[in-house]
């Protein structure tokens, strides 16, 4: 466009929450939305102004980018972000322990499909799904049957007897929510290995999680089950999914050699990482927010999730910065292990320490550092509907969505236990295009779209540490 | 994130529209909220099975890269546009022919800070405005005033006198949003050379307008005044102008030499590009939908606004793709010359075709080709008002915003007489990294994301073609 500014009007989504506000008999915040209001505008200054958020991300991602649970660049996390929120000047600053899985890539790792003599051999891009176990030193060479779905499978009997099982069903790229492609696609990823050794396979390869087309594997967590036998598991990046298919349909008795080196070491000492604003009138009723300070050793994990743990303290340094003493506690909480575990959550659930609090309800950012477009409450009905008063709020703000959904996986247990969950929703249109690979690299991250995360995390946790929230009655079960 | 999926819940947007539609007297959909809602769904599969839109943006923007009015690139655009609407189908592709400004941008433009003997010049990354006059041969050499708005220049009297005038006032970050913070900033670039040759002035440099902080100069157009002498005019990076301004704190007796080469060419021909998928009812009843296919000669106008233009023809390729034989015609037109003169959208207003026609509503996309968000609707209450009703139906998409706002530039003109405008209002937080710079390149722009907006522009145009709009009471005045 040119210069003419092509003016925003007045949102109808404002006007009809302005509405519920003025015909809803009890508001949290009757009378007081002129404060709300300009602590608003101050919160948006004070983000925008510096972009702090992006400023914290590079420093946690510059000097421990590989934080797998078990790691050292998990441990220098740890340490580095206690430092940087007692530098902050946040209080009763703390590790929690937990001991966390400890699973190890292999230095090396390959596959190549094999037509005929050693010249007619092809790389493909593949890597070890987190906890896979190794192949013997030299592979695992074997013919290749491509599969759809588990019943594809289950249909074909003896079919994949001895072979490498090549689970390739895309992610449905027409579904308008990118967590639902995943989600319809990841059982491959997850239950793979268990359903290929089943049906008598020697492997398990895997189409990336991921609606882009390139040569990027993309790890993720898998299971196995005790009582059938452990194989190697591995993804392949999509191109190369495409190109193995391809190439099947011509030779269906070509091979791939398959090398993975990955083990999983004892459970290692580990922590949740803490720090707050200490209410001043009820300082043992806890507002929670956080993200998770582990992930995958590819890339450096920066949409999932240091944004989100850079968001939680960027949201408690705001409100230092604005001078807030809520009458609850704002606690920023560093999760470790949600990537393949998620002791973090569970052990924050049940620490020692929580039989002394209550929390009031738990915030988390784990959907990528992008464009916040709204809110996932996860609760019953009354209390979607009091958070939904806070709409011309959280309008001001661009994220005009307030509705039912899940929280994050860190905060699960402390849900399960009755506490009202809260998830930020966003822009996630590229967020599987990074996601668990050498992709999700800081350049990835625009530092205004991570600083509003930050913005709208603050303005829920102050509106939640001022106004308290309803009971919630749905206590539901925890996601691990 | 890990495995599970984090699943969203019923919007709060959904719910409040649906009240709407319950409760509204007059329905321009009522009962037909089937018909539309498994439309929609083929939409989405449609489009996001293929992301075509991104395939033809690829097509234009590496074919014609540099499409500034009256350029070569330009006319190749028009031509490959219409080769491409032809292919798709359309019907009634034709050029209507409009004649342009043409500027040409100079070879060599540079600037460098002098200070002392010519080991310590300091170059800084600058680009004449388009428009902007050249400098002598051997470029202006001249000390610099550094002002941060038209009233500072103004208390000043003299003292710009035989200076280059250096206009620093940022874009303000603060600003939720973007288009907003570029409102606040861009009459520097647009009216700073006739206000500096006004103070006596030399020559304007303008601080790029961008929220970026890079060494990337950013252009865009600036106009005369024939009772003021025409001084040179170009734009700085914003690295550049923190240095020059830090620099000029220590030293405000350093020079600048500024070397353009840009001229102003007889306006050319040229043409804007329409084709059509007739209505089958009402075909001289006409819904347009378009971009501009212009842009300026920097990167290659990606984003501002070969999306848009891509947009528009991917929109009606869908809507032949699934089959739809609309009421009334549905019409995408590629403007040209928004950037410099919307001699197109002046143009296509009063050609004599438009006297057979009625025009139901103009649609735009030159806000980016982002995440869309919602649509901006120009006209009276009772249009919003009437458009709102369909908020079900575009929420499905993710574009729960529908509210009062401008249209664009290019269809300012047709809107003017009295026909409904409306804008697509995206994802606007990276917008300004990118327009008129080097930046704005294919590789910014994710299919996904361009693809929503076509299936948006497809539903719009579809609904109106369909179902008609109330005669709008605003004829507001042209843009230009």
């Amino acid at each position: 466009m040119a210069a003419k500014l092509k003016s925003v009007g007045v949102s109808l989504v404002v006007a009809v929450a302005l509405l519920f506000l003025q015909t809803s008999t009890v508001l949290a915040a009757e009378g007081s939305g002129n404060k709300y209001d300009s602590f608003i505008q101050k919160l948006l200054q004070a983000g925008l102004q510096s972009n702090t958020a992006h400023l914290l991300l590079s420093e946690l991602v510059v000097r421990a980018p590989h934080r797998l649970s078990g790691s050292s660049d998990a441990q220098k996390a740890v340490a580095l972000t206690a430092r940087m929120m007692d530098s902050l000047g946040f209080q009763e600053v703390h590790a929690e322990s937990v001991r966390v899985p400890h699973w190890v890539r292999g230095k090396h790792e390959s596959a190549v499909i094999v037509q005929g003599g050693k010249d007619r051999e092809r790389p493909v891009a593949i890597c070890a799904l987190g906890g896979s176990v190794a192949t013997p030193e030299k592979g695992i060479t074997a013919e290749v049957i491509e599969v759809r779905s588990f019943d594809e499978l289950a249909r074909m009997k003896d079919a994949a007897k001895g072979k490498i099982v090549f689970f390739n069903r895309p992610m449905d790229p027409t579904r308008l929510h990118t967590f639902e492609a995943y989600g319809g696609a990841v059982d491959q990823r997850v239950e793979g290995a268990v359903k290929a050794a089943d049906a008598g396979g020697v492997a398990s390869l895997v189409r990336s999680m991921t609606l882009a087309h390139d040569r990027v594997p993309h790890t993720g967590v898998m299971s196995y089950r005790d009582s059938v036998v452990k194989i190697p598991a591995a993804a392949i990046s999509t191109n190369d999914a495409d190109t193995l298919s391809r190439l099947l349909k011509r030779n269906p008795h070509l091979k791939v050699r398959l090398v993975l080196e990955g083990r999983t070491m004892p459970d290692a000492p580990s922590a949740n990482v803490a720090g707050q604003i200490t209410g001043v009138e009820m300082p043992d009723e806890v507002v929670v927010v956080g993200g998770h300070l582990d992930c995958w050793d590819k890339g450096q994990g920066v949409h999932d999730d240091a944004s989100g743990c850079m968001q939680a303290i960027e949201a408690l340094r705001l409100l230092k910065e604005l001078g807030v003493k809520p009458r609850r506690t704002i606690r920023a909480v560093m999760f470790m292990n949600e990537e393949n575990g998620n002791r973090g959550g569970k052990g924050y659930a049940i620490a020692p320490q929580r039989s002394r609090e209550h929390h009031v309800a738990a915030l988390e950012s784990d959907r990528g550092g992008f464009s916040p477009l709204g809110l996932a409450v996860q609760g019953d009905s009354t209390l979607v509907a009091y958070v939904q008063r806070w709409l011309p709020f959280f309008a001001q703000l661009g994220t005009g969505r307030i509705e039912k959904g899940s929280g994050g996986v860190d905060i699960s247990p402390i849900v399960a236990t009755g506490v009202p969950g809260f998830g930020l929703i966003v822009d996630d249109f590229r967020y599987f295009d990074y996601h668990h690979s050498d992709n999700d690299t800081l350049d990835k991250v625009h530092p205004r779209e991570l600083e509003m995360g930050a913005i709208v995390e603050a303005l829920l946790c102050y509106l939640i540490a001022e106004e308290g929230l309803p009971p919630n009655t749905v206590h539901e079960t925890s996601d691990q």
